[in-house]
């Protein structure tokens, strides 16, 4: 490691400790008053740039493993995909199993697990009220997600806001939509003085098969970062991302357009715990010293 | 059931279908923009009485799985926690695994647990500092909870956003502090233009021996609530509680005073999903029909 980099290191890892506190576990931290100012900034930048006609949902931290089964997740992402277990039964059951040293032995998996994106309980909301009108349908969805990483980088959280812009409907008009945002994006990070580039990308697919799906999917350009150099210049962070899921979540939940064909999807999705690092990384930790016109696009 | 009862809980269901949203799972809802503008302007006016030199931490949804055991709650409430489980180990282990109909067998216990409330993590944040200061130590914390209750009617979510103040230090002043909690928490419901009132209460200890620390909890007056009719007149739901924990936490994480006594703690909670369902239960789900300084102090 040379001079620059380890003083860039110290950088992050001071600008860290002024905002993120470690609560006693890997990649999950609490937030200072300061960090969730800026959050909040974003949130409300986030929200403006809204499209008309969009349906706006929060999701609560956990959904139906169910229906994350039935969305393909676990077959893709099984090393990162976080269950709820419960301690299940009558009161001597319980009682006993407390008792017990090894009592996460007796943990049981309950019906929930912990949302990896925000976007997916949206497709069986959608399934459930009939075909997709011609002009498609507008999302935008707010979650909480989980993700058991191998590895927890200052910019790799166990525990992460995500924002998403969802849009169903045409093939064609779906991808237009992911245009239009790769471009809005861009200027978003502008706006926030937030250097920056688009690159195409690929999921972390699990396993030597999902190395392949990785490469089909740079070949086919489903996927698009916005990366800022965070942690090092040379492997920036992803702070949003661009994905074109073609017809999978279509198919998974037979998402039908009003013309009979199966509906393509696509999301834009921000990463708020990222973005605000990247913020305080790039102006520092003084928010008097941000420049004006940041300031005011994050109302701080 | 009589007929105004009746007509009461077609009132909610009605009230509910507006806002919120099932999503496939028991006591987990989307919620609408229209919910979120609520649970947004709740959260403004809660910060608004921030007491001076309160410190705010915002924290994910899970924990570490030893603090709260330290804390003292597999013990009091083993029935409630819900704990992560992941599949672990090589890429052939999870593969193998998830190949299997009975995956779920395969998950095992991570080091962490979904938040039960949102204080637990700062106490042993404060531990970690050192004696508390004579004056005490305020915080404003927040947090997505989960509790895995054996019923969910519409005021019992699994998942749900608490807010809480904290105080930290000798027994007088933490009792001042939950006292004019209390009396504000009352004028803040007269401000939303809820009504109300104010009851000892009980927290729902595990099992046999959990009721005989109910009856003593409710003895030595710990715990109050604030109490709104929302599904029903005589089994209000408590929308804030007023908690003084004598010396649990301070024992469990050796919290000393300057003076050298074990530190005493009390928080007020509030919950926010109960408390946007009890104002749309009040007011109705047209914003624009609320009383105006209703929607003032929301800022809608």
């Amino acid at each position: 490691m040379n001079l620059v980099a380890e003083n860039h290191n110290d950088h992050i890892e001071s600008i860290v400790r002024a905002v993120l506190k470690p609560v006693g576990s890997p990649g999950i931290y609490a937030q200072t008053g300061l960090f969730e100012q800026v959050i909040e900034g974003l949130t409300v930048f986030i929200s403006r740039r809204r499209e008309p006609g969009t349906e706006v949902w929060k999701f609560p931290p956990v959904m139906s493993r169910d229906q994350i089964q039935n969305s393909g997740y676990l077959q893709s992402f099984p090393h990162l995909l976080g269950c709820v277990s419960c301690l299940d039964g009558g009161e001597s059951d319980i009682r006993a199993a407390v008792e017990r040293p090894d009592w996460i032995g007796g943990l049981e998996a309950t019906e929930l697990v912990l949302s990896p994106a925000a976007c997916y309980p949206i497709y069986p909301l959608v399934a459930a009220r009939g075909d997709i009108p011609t002009k498609g349908l507008l999302f935008d969805a707010a979650s909480y997600c989980f993700r058991r990483e191998a590895t927890y980088e200052i910019d790799r959280l166990q525990a992460f806001r995500m924002r998403e812009y969802v849009y169903i409907g045409m093939p064609e008009p779906v991808l237009n939509f992911r245009t239009r945002w790769i471009s809005r994006a861009a200027e978003m990070a502008t706006q926030l003085g937030l250097p920056h580039r688009i690159a195409p990308a690929s999921d972390p697919f699990f396993g030597r098969a999902g190395r392949i799906a990785s490469i089909s999917q740079l070949e086919q350009s489903l996927k698009f970062e916005l990366l800022v150099p965070l942690q090092s210049e040379t492997e920036p962070t992803a702070c949003m991302s661009f994905n074109y899921h073609r017809d999978h979540f279509g198919t998974a939940w037979a998402l039908r357009t009003a013309a009979g064909e199966t509906a393509h999807t696509a999301c834009v999705a921000f990463g708020m715990e990222r973005l605000a690092l990247a913020l305080f990384a790039t102006h520092g930790v003084e928010l008097k010293n941000w420049p004006a016109a940041v300031r005011k696009s994050l109302l701080l």
